[in-house]
Formats: structure tokens, sequence, C-alpha cells
């Protein structure tokens, strides 16, 4: 460690914020409605000051801040990195946005090849990738592949300890709007398992999604489902989708062992979804793999 | 012929209605702003009486409906015919909703097996499906593959004139969505002929469409390329998705001619998809078809 530091994971609609001490342990973590999607254009820097700094006593500490603030809704833009990246690539590509004992650092994001003829881009799951890296020792060697569920799911494949390859998948997205716009909306909770697990199946071999989606409707006009259970089943099928083809789009064998990194719930159904088509998979906090990564590269880089 | 009557394609966002007098000739077509999703419940009747009829002067004329009229937003559920299924199954399965000289009769849809453990659905398709086979001699005879374009696209195969099997893929509905909500939605015109083509190679092999679609937003954000083409880039990568995936779910080689049959405009942009993806196929017009159908059930069927 370099000295007590504010840890920042600032996103689209959220910023979390943890008080680092001198040995490393959070004194104090908070959540503020700042997201990057929620502040006017040059808002960032003026609200940080006067709100965040203030409610967490931190005005004088040095701050290292990963995520979409970094991005042009945020407060500057962090160039992305390229891949394959290190943490050393990282922590040599920070931006200061204010300098001095008290600075104000950003992590880039990474950019790499994607599926398409487009480049594929993250800002904030790279901090926690590398995070999770740090966890344990033996993440650092070998290959492993990370799925990082959210409204733009990650997949990503490790080796040896650098970030080589990933993927976006729209996946949460998806879900959101289908579930509130269209022949597909519905008020209902996504909270009936065995049709998940439906969906989970109907994915198949993750081709076709357009032709398949139009089951969660044939499977209520022309079956007899329920229509309450249709959001479950949705939201099975665009998950199964995403595991079934993503593995593939990254040179990953099928059957790769997933660590699963992200919100607690949200994997939780994850896991239902591997364990449905007989991959394993292991569950990780998303918060704590961005404050490792946070303070891992606090550790290398501190001024 | 069996003398003149009221031929109705009758939709979900629109009625078309044509006159068709003794010797199988249009006197007359009209569109009413009448779709189903614009009725209220139990409205069907009595709008079609009072404001159709008389824009015709078919107050006595036996009619013949297809479309979503007979499903449960209609006038009355006309029970899907199972697949496969032929002409004759449906001229055996009209449904009568007003009876006498001046009978009105719905045709039924038609439902198969899924792709999924659903089943599938159409209304109105089949009666173009038919309409098109009767168009010409030699499409009654060996395998033809039929797409139609639109919200709810239906891929058909059609052997020895028979409905032998269907996929339905929701292409439209999610152009239509993605286009409005959320971080791709754009107000450009989807009419940059490049940007569609590049969205068509970015299909690959119609899998991991959650994953392609993210690169609608990466190649403006990590790429060069012009917000404005945009909803160009969206339309030809979901219909290059469908094109890419639908013939293998049907059991059809990727490499038949297919005959595109609906709305003028859209299937040229699919004509220009499947070009680019070395695809051979024919245009024909849906309205065309349906009037087509509707004539060749009327002639089977009038009472």
């Amino acid at each position: 460690m370099n000295g007590p530091f504010l840890a920042c994971d600032w996103g689209t609609t959220n910023l979390r914020a943890w008080l680092v001490d001198a040995d490393g342990r959070v004194a104090e973590g908070r959540d503020f409605p700042l997201g990057v999607s929620r502040l006017k254009p040059g808002e960032a820097a003026e609200r940080f000051r006067q709100e965040v700094r203030p409610a967490l006593g931190a005005e004088r500490l040095p701050t290292l801040m990963c995520g979409m603030i970094g991005s042009t809704l945020g407060w500057q833009v962090a160039p992305y990195a390229d891949c394959p990246a290190s943490l050393d690539d990282l922590a040599a590509h920070l931006v200061t946005v204010e300098d001095g004992p008290a600075a104000v650092r950003i992590v880039p994001g990474v950019r790499g090849p994607g599926v398409t003829a487009a480049p594929d881009v993250m800002r904030g799951e790279e901090t926690q990738l590398f995070g999770w890296v740090a966890g344990a020792e033996d993440r650092a060697r070998g290959r492993r592949v990370v799925c990082h569920p959210g409204t733009h799911a990650k997949w990503a494949v490790i080796e040896d300890g650098r970030l080589v390859r990933f993927v976006t998948a729209m996946t949460g997205e998806l879900f959101s709007i289908l579930s509130r716009h269209g022949v597909l909306a519905s008020d209902a909770k996504p909270d009936d398992e065995e049709a998940f697990l439906a969906g989970v199946e109907a994915a198949g071999d993750g081709s076709a999604l357009a032709a398949r989606l139009f089951s969660v409707r044939s499977r209520v006009v022309g079956g007899d489902a329920d229509p309450q259970s249709s959001p479950s089943y949705l939201s099975g099928l665009l998950i199964g989708s995403e595991i079934a083809a993503l593995p593939r789009l990254l040179d990953a064998p099928d059957d790769d062992p997933v660590a699963l990194l992200g919100d607690e719930t949200l994997i939780a159904w994850y896991a239902r979804a591997f364990a449905a088509r007989g991959v394993a998979c292991t569950t990780h906090s998303g918060d704590e793999a961005a404050l490792a990564g946070l303070t891992a590269l606090h550790a290398r880089t501190a001024p």
C-alpha cells in the first residue's frame, strides 16, 4: 500500500466509493446516485468535490476512479488501453484529471478486436477483472474465462494474468427493452425458475435469436403457457443464448469452467443457466473485485 | 370463380379490401386504418358493416378475410389449421362469422412445430403463401423456400404445394424497438446502403446476436463510424442474421434460391442482403399474393 486513498467505481447509473485506510482496509463505503447518465455535461468534477469528498471526509485523499467516468459522458476521456492488456498497462495509462497530493486519476477502459469488423470496448469491467485475478494466486496462471453479466455483459479470456480478448453481449439491455416495449412486454417479475430453465433450453445453440424470441409469444398464443411466466422465459432465453454462443466467439472450449463476476442476484440466475447446460462455474462479487482492482492499481501508482 | 366477392387482408395495423368482380378482376381496392390493434373489443363486425362495405358498395357481397382479424384481437377466433397444410385444408376450415348470401368467412391461421418446444403460428401469411403458389404452375412442384419479411418475418418451406414447415423471426420488431429505445436508439433514416451491407457482413453465421448487436455502438464509440449510419447498420445486421440462420432451422440448404414475398421497399433491402451473401432470390408482391390466395379460396368455397 501507498497510504490511504479514495476508490471509486463510477458507472452509468451509480457511483460507489470506498475510503481505504493506510492498511488497505475499507473504513467506509458509500453509494451516490451520481451515475454519469444522470450528470449534466461538465458537472462531474464539481459534484465529486462538493458531495462525494465531504461525505466521506476524503477532501485530501488521492483518488482512483474506474468506469464510465472516463467516457465522453464523464469527467474526462481516458483513452482506451489496447488488448492484450495487463494490470501494468492500465497503471501506465491512468489519466490524471486533478494533480497534487489529492490527485484524481481515472483508469482507462480497454479496447480490443470485436466479433465483427468493429472494435469492442469496456470501461470499468477491466478493473474488476484484474481485481478478481488479484484475489487468488492461481488466477494469474493459465487460461481463465470470466463472464461479467449486466446491461452489456462482458466475457473475457485471461491468460497468465493478461486480458487477451473479450466480447460484449447486450443481454441485459435486450431483456430490459423487450420486457418494456413491443409484443413481449410484460409487468410480471422474472422469478419463475421453471420458465427460466425452459427459456435456457429454448436457446439451443445460440443461433437465430430473432426466431427463438418469437417463442416467448407463441408458447402463450399457440400453446398453453401462462403469460405471467413470459419474462422468466425471456430472461432464460437471452442468458441461455449468451452462454451457448459466447465461448465459441472467444475460442474458448464450451465446457471450460467459467468465473461469474458481478451482481449477486444476477450471477445466481446465470449460475442456474450454467448448471442446466452442464457447464461448471464459480461466483464472485463484482464490488469486491472493483475495490481489489483499484487497490492493486493504487499500490503500483500512488504519487 | 363463383361470382363477385369482397376480399380482405385484415391485419394488425391496416385493413386492405378488394372488390373482385365476377370475372375475378379487381374493380376497386381500398385501405382502411382499421387494423385490429386499433379496434375496441367486439367492434370489428360493426366497423366492417358501417365503414368497409358501404365504401366499396359491397353491402351484399360474400366476403373472405385473412389475417389477425381471426385472432383474439379480431372479430372471432379462427382456430389454427395444423402444419403441414394445403390450400384445401384452409378451405375446409374457414370460419363463418356471418351467414347467408353475404356471408363473412375468416381464413384460419396455421400452427406448426416451432424451433423451440413452443409451437409457431402465422395469421395472414398462409393466404399470401398459397396465393404465391397459385401464381405460377411450377411453384406447386418440388421444394420452395419463401421468406416473408416484416415485423414478424415468416420463413416457409413449401413442398408440392403444401406448407410443410415454417419459422417466425422477430426481425422487424427488434429493429423497431432497438432503434427507438436504449443505447442503439437513433432518429437517422436506415437508408445508407454501405452501412447496411457492413451490418449484413457483421451478422456472420447468425449466432450470438446479442454480441454482434453491440457492434452497432462500438463501431461508433471505439471506431470511427458515423452515428447517422447506425440504423442502416442495425438493419443490415438484423436482416443478415435472419438470412444466415433461418435456412438451417428449416433444414433448407443455405444456397437454395429464396422467394421474397411482401412489401416492395422491405423486400428490396432483403434482396440486397441476399445478393451480398451470394444467395439467389426472386421478389413478389405480398398484396397481389394475398388477393390471389383469397381468390383461390373463394373459387373453392363460395356459398
